[in-house]
């Protein structure tokens, strides 16, 4: 029997890669992947992206979406100078929203879905996701799923399994199907290691912590220095 | 008191100029227009959109979205010669679909408005869209709805006040808004003249017909000899 076909939008992050790992090894999938280039300040996750896709042999290919970048006054689309610190709560991380970034990216999926005949595609999004994103939350995942079936006559239905999960659940899923986070990058800096300090970095460090795993991004001393960064912010947030 | 803020997207064919003038002189909002590349044949009918913010004072702006073509096997994007003729409910029409682009551009409105603080997107999808386009149903157009308020905070508002009337009705309300018709393309060929056989040209003669007026784009001897095609096709389909 034919294997069921499905599209990822792999960003080169844990998320999307762990569940890159999950569609093929637990759910029987045939995955192909594709990366948005929006214009991101940095191009270091596509690298990643690919590089985990030729150790999996799935085909890969970047979609470029020069429009976002002219659309959206994003800090992430701007230069990573002005990328905030802190944990995703903080208002300032707000600059880093890319408007209906997620609608624009799905939409995208679906078309190139229906255009080749696959019946699933799939977003890592998590339920830590949607403090500061709207598109990142659950109700707006279910709307989608709607809206991708009632405009391809259900020929392409959304999948998103970890919405309900924590990052640190999905580290822990990572875990078990043996995923090679040294090649997964989440920092929204791209400079030689992760900064440990933005808001992805923070969130990623707490999944680690969470799984008693050391993030094997970091050379030992950086790792203390994230872990300790990441602790000053949790008491910040328990004050 | 402050205008509402709207944001259409616009083709400059009949149905999204007619609801330009719609929301501002019946609804009274400040608009923007955007018009959309995506690989089309030829770009006569973005001439006219052009053309008819112009004459309205309307801010305009064209959006490119080149990965539509790749991503796509429409006819709409592969050379005019594939594009089929007669009506649209024939099977031969689908070649024109391109897969789920409404689903593209609605996202992409609605990360324009977002970015931009303007509260409401236009669409001129009606009641006879939706034969061969499944992104034209009305059933679409209500999920997709719900998908920019989750994904905004019900911060944008998708408006397609056409969707239950016929392209008829959008041109008898043209006519008492006083719509340039003649600054107006829907032909899918983009000759000097439409050709009076594509699928929507077929439906424009039925609009124009259906008001008892001639189509201004037409001289005399052409129109008669669309409207004559148009009968043709109206025989076969009552046989």
């Amino acid at each position: 029997m034919e294997k069921k076909k499905g599209l990822i939008a792999l960003s080169g992050g844990m998320d999307s890669t762990t569940l890159l790992y999950h569609a093929i090894i637990d759910l029987g999938y045939d995955m192909k992947a594709i990366a948005f280039d929006y214009g991101q300040n940095h191009k270091k996750e596509l690298g990643f992206a690919k590089l985990q896709c030729e150790e999996l042999g799935v085909p890969f290919e970047i979609i470029k979406l020069d429009f976002l970048n002219k659309i959206s006054n994003s800090s992430l689309t701007s230069g990573a100078d002005e990328i905030p610190e802190g944990h995703y709560a903080k208002d300032n991380m707000k600059s880093t929203v890319v408007p209906f970034r997620n609608g624009i990216l799905l939409s995208v999926l679906t078309a190139y879905a229906e255009a080749n005949d696959i019946g699933s595609i799939f977003l890592g999004n998590h339920a830590g996701d949607h403090a500061v994103y709207p598109d990142c939350r659950k109700s707006f995942i279910d709307a989608f799923k709607s809206a991708a079936c009632e405009g391809t006559y259900n020929r392409v239905k959304l999948m998103a399994p970890f919405i309900n999960m924590s990052k640190s659940d999905i580290c822990e899923l990572g875990f078990e199907l043996d995923v090679p986070y040294e090649l997964t990058w989440s920092c929204y800096r791209g400079e030689e290691s992760p900064c440990g300090k933005c808001g992805t970095c923070v969130e990623r460090t707490e999944a680690f912590l969470d799984n008693d795993e050391i993030d094997p991004l970091y050379e030992l001393q950086d790792w203390i220095k994230a872990v300790t960064y990441y602790e000053s912010l949790y008491e910040w947030l328990v004050d």
